[in-house]
């Protein structure tokens, strides 16, 4: 028995939005360890008998350490063949995905990756194209959290760009987030917020960054959510611009 | 009937990146437009007499201009009911999707969007993550293609940034992008060129950014091809980080 580790993406909220490839896995598998942000719909395809095991971070708040994750797959791959690590979204963005699998082959357990709908893709579900032709071309993807709890520098240029701007995890950095395009003069920039996109419970506010703090608190718009800003925020102007 | 537009992702090349939302409609619709980087491969899973048109574009080659595929959504969506527009990547980075739902709603064609995976997701089955923790917390994605033929200005402000630099397109220009890199004294910095990433005929090229336009051409490497550039290409170097 090979000792294999598995690292998929579960899409980003909607069960429909995992890959064909990671569903036919799911139901093979003898273990998976997923995350908080996994749909738990997912876990009733896995076969009878498969292990389900919660490993995820809560944030802000209780985790389980990367350190044991780590353990527990090696511990897991090497008595049960086959570990599918399921992870919320795409595992290699923002995901520490590759960690998982340079830990693996470290210890000889072979590796398998399968990328996922990441949740700045469901915002077209809420009439939001990351690009749009004459409008932006390009998309700069940021994390509102640094493991030094700083705002990431690189908004500075960002702001200066032509980019779609998406914040992953920047729901406690908003009032920053809306202050740094005031003080650069874009505060009237379209943006949006979305709370589990591509889900039924999910919430969205739309309207100037300045003006998202104050949305956001309205709609009691808290974790997990994705910022976005830009022209492609906004529906009326793209419709206009064509 | 009410006449539907479909807009789906099919995914990066492997047919199995595809989403179990995008893969149940293929096998419901009765029409079908899809592009040149679809894998004909998901075709087979259409129903008995559905229609399978090609719209697809060759890049700086012949293609379906943009109004005869709108044409072909008003016509069909009418005279069939459901019409899926399934598109190579995700039709909303880079895809021009929101252009086609923005027609068939002035339309009066009700409107579903379905996300795919994007080529750069598939860069994580070369062993490239897009982000990796303390190393690259962004990722910069921009087109090398601009409508009036310019390299994106954009890139002055990613070169500047932490961002991993993910170029769709951008083949034509890649002498150019890397003599950007080399001009601010980051010619060093690791690169990397894929061709058809996650299919089997797939080319990988990695290397200093100075050094890719010379790989690429001993590789014989062409469009389609994504190129990233950034720490997280070395896998050496993401090793001895951790």
């Amino acid at each position: 028995m090979q000792p294999e580790l598995i690292v998929a993406g579960a899409g980003a909220g909607d069960p429909e939005l995992i890959t064909l490839k990671a569903y036919r896995l799911l139901q093979e598998v003898p273990v998976v360890l997923y995350d908080n942000l996994v749909n738990k719909t997912l876990l009733e395809y896995t076969k009878p008998g498969c292990e389900n095991i919660y490993v995820g971070k809560l944030p802000y708040g209780d985790y389980t350490p990367q350190e044991q994750i780590h353990e527990l797959i090696k511990e897991k791959a090497f008595s049960k063949g086959r570990v599918l690590r399921l992870k919320g979204g795409d595992p290699f963005i923002f995901g520490r995905g590759f960690e998982e699998i340079l830990f693996a082959r470290k210890h000889g357990i072979q590796t398998t990756f399968i990328p996922g709908i990441t949740s700045m893709q469901a915002s077209g579900l809420y009439d939001i194209p990351l690009t749009f032709r004459n409008i932006s071309e390009s998309i700069w993807v940021v994390t509102g959290t640094k493991k030094d709890g700083s705002l990431s520098a690189d908004l500075q240029l960002a702001i200066q760009s032509k980019a779609t701007v998406v914040i992953y995890m920047g729901m406690k950095k908003l009032t920053e987030i809306a202050h740094t395009y005031i003080d650069k003069g874009h505060g009237e920039m379209p943006a949006a917020i979305i709370h589990y996109a591509s889900l039924p419970y999910h919430k969205l506010a739309k309207g100037m960054i300045k003006d998202l703090p104050r949305l956001a608190a309205e709609q009691q718009i808290t974790h997990p959510a994705l910022i976005i800003i830009g022209p492609v925020t906004n529906t009326d102007f793209l419709m206009e611009a064509q």
